[in-house]
């Protein structure tokens, strides 16, 4: 089982949750890897603390995702951040990048799960979510789905996984978040 | 100007917001009027405390909501339960009543806003609002967004107003909801 | 394998989509059920011709749809009118009946197929389309889209079959939309 | 009253809805600005037929959009090819451009008209034309739909118009889309 995340992230709030993926998902016998879209005027930005810092320099020495990255896969792991109720023009380049596998149904039956970090509950991430999914029909892609019961007590967007950045830099994801992503994780590769 | 407000309600959360639409855009010289969605198989649920109980027996001494009332309406403020990202069914049956202004686009032109109380956050209340907004869209109306200013400091979704009802049955609005109602109804009327 | 097909249908052009769904997918060893959604107010319109009356006759005599048939099924197709860029009333009460399956998750990994006839190319089919899978997500089911190499030569909505009635009685699916049906149908079974 | 149309094309044919809608809109009162998203990797594909060619170069030759267009304008009319269910990604990157303004609302008020071509009919391009308009709720505008009864016996999406190109490079509008244009434009200004 070969499986990709492929995340845009500008403050590293989605890189973190990507390498949550990361780590929950690789196993001795499956081959994860984690791909960057590419974002050509990202810089920095002032007043990023120090634990973040180290964050945006272990992210920008990923490898740059491409198509082909997708083609090779059984699952694909699809994080933006929600920018406009949609996804971020980064992540729709990357989309866009892969119309060459549209006419062709070449994603077809492959597996899709979608993140987002947004800056609050009232920022739309699920908006964003269904960008990802429908990008993923589009392709034929399968769009897995969180179920109610994946942590009990505690309510997750059916749509995926759903960060709330409240403006901070990636710093370190909070517990809810965390567990989420661990639970959709063993549930994916059952 | 003459509004209509429209709304289902089973737990009150609903018609807390109405009541709070209705005392922020009523005045001396506007008609404001408060029309509950046909609900045919609504009863008090158990466990309601006393505080809600006097809520859903107000909310059910109100009158019916026919498409007539947003024939004769300026704007139409909508309010309906989140259930599965998207309408309830009785709101569904009193838009699909409104079938015969379609054709004629009967009531094309006139505002419309958007509210609706969703279990929480991750509950998807946004694509509720969108459900509204997509029949307003449809009927020809003007959908109003609520601006990021509204409120300052304070993360408000630009489809309308929602409410986490965490589960509670209709007892007080908490206060940035409130307060969000009252702004957005000010706006409206200038 | 069981597979539940479950329809609303006013004027039997959803009804000759869910029979054409019917008979493509059942085999010996297959357990199709076809269910009409609970309409209380249809009434056999007038200027009906009397090729399409037959096929409403037809469709009356079926079962009425039960949540119970989805928990039941391994796949469900799902087909609605579209009215307003959504499902229709019905549907939606449908929908909402199915609400005590979804605090536990009881139709999650159940796979879901959906349809809709729509007045015309320009009614928000895919709108529709769109609305059973955010219900089917929230459920926890798997959405199948169409892939793009289904019908060669053919344009197909990834979202899933749309039929255009353009306000035509039920009388017989235009070829497009048969082969559609026909090959998605064998796609699903392998 | 000052209107920018901002679009984004790649084989003319949403440049020559954006030119029929400045034709529609210009009079000598209003001052109606034409504007191509930028689209760094565009080239003039191999094919083309001379009279699309023509079209392609003075399209080439407008001023490239900026955000300052639209917080300039009263009304924006918004087009853009539809890829995958969504705005083009060089829209998007044109739209997160805007990020400056949203904090601020400093679109807030302003009206929005959507427009799209895609390739047919099943391609999704409401999808395009709600993206669009969700990107106009968050800067706080007014989406304006398109009424039931624009043109007699012509159905036409509420959500804007759509022009179907079935891969043809931008040669002449079809009537339909031709006359929705100019009759929407119409009754924008009254």
């Amino acid at each position: 089982m070969k499986i990709s995340i492929i995340f845009h992230s500008v403050c590293a709030n989605n890189y973190l949750m990507a390498k949550a993926f990361h780590e929950a998902l690789r196993t001795k016998r499956r081959n994860v890897s984690l791909y960057r879209v590419a974002d050509s005027d990202w810089t920095e930005q002032e007043g990023v603390p120090p634990a973040a810092k180290e964050n945006l320099r272990d992210m920008m020495s990923l490898p740059i995702a491409t198509p082909e990255a997708m083609l090779g896969s059984d699952l694909v792991v699809m994080g933006s951040p929600t920018y406009f109720g949609n996804v971020s023009a980064e992540m729709k380049v990357f989309m866009d990048s892969a119309a060459k596998y549209w006419i062709k149904a070449g994603l077809a039956g492959k597996k899709l799960v979608a993140f987002t970090s947004v800056g609050n509950p009232q920022g739309g991430g699920d908006l964003c979510l269904q960008a990802i999914q429908t990008f993923g029909m589009y392709m034929g892609m399968l769009c897995l789905p969180v179920p109610t019961t994946l942590v009990p007590n505690e309510n997750i967007h059916p749509f995926g996984i759903i960060h709330y950045s409240y403006s901070k830099y990636g710093e370190k994801l909070d517990d809810k978040v965390q567990v989420a992503i661990e639970r959709f994780s063993k549930q994916i590769l059952k």
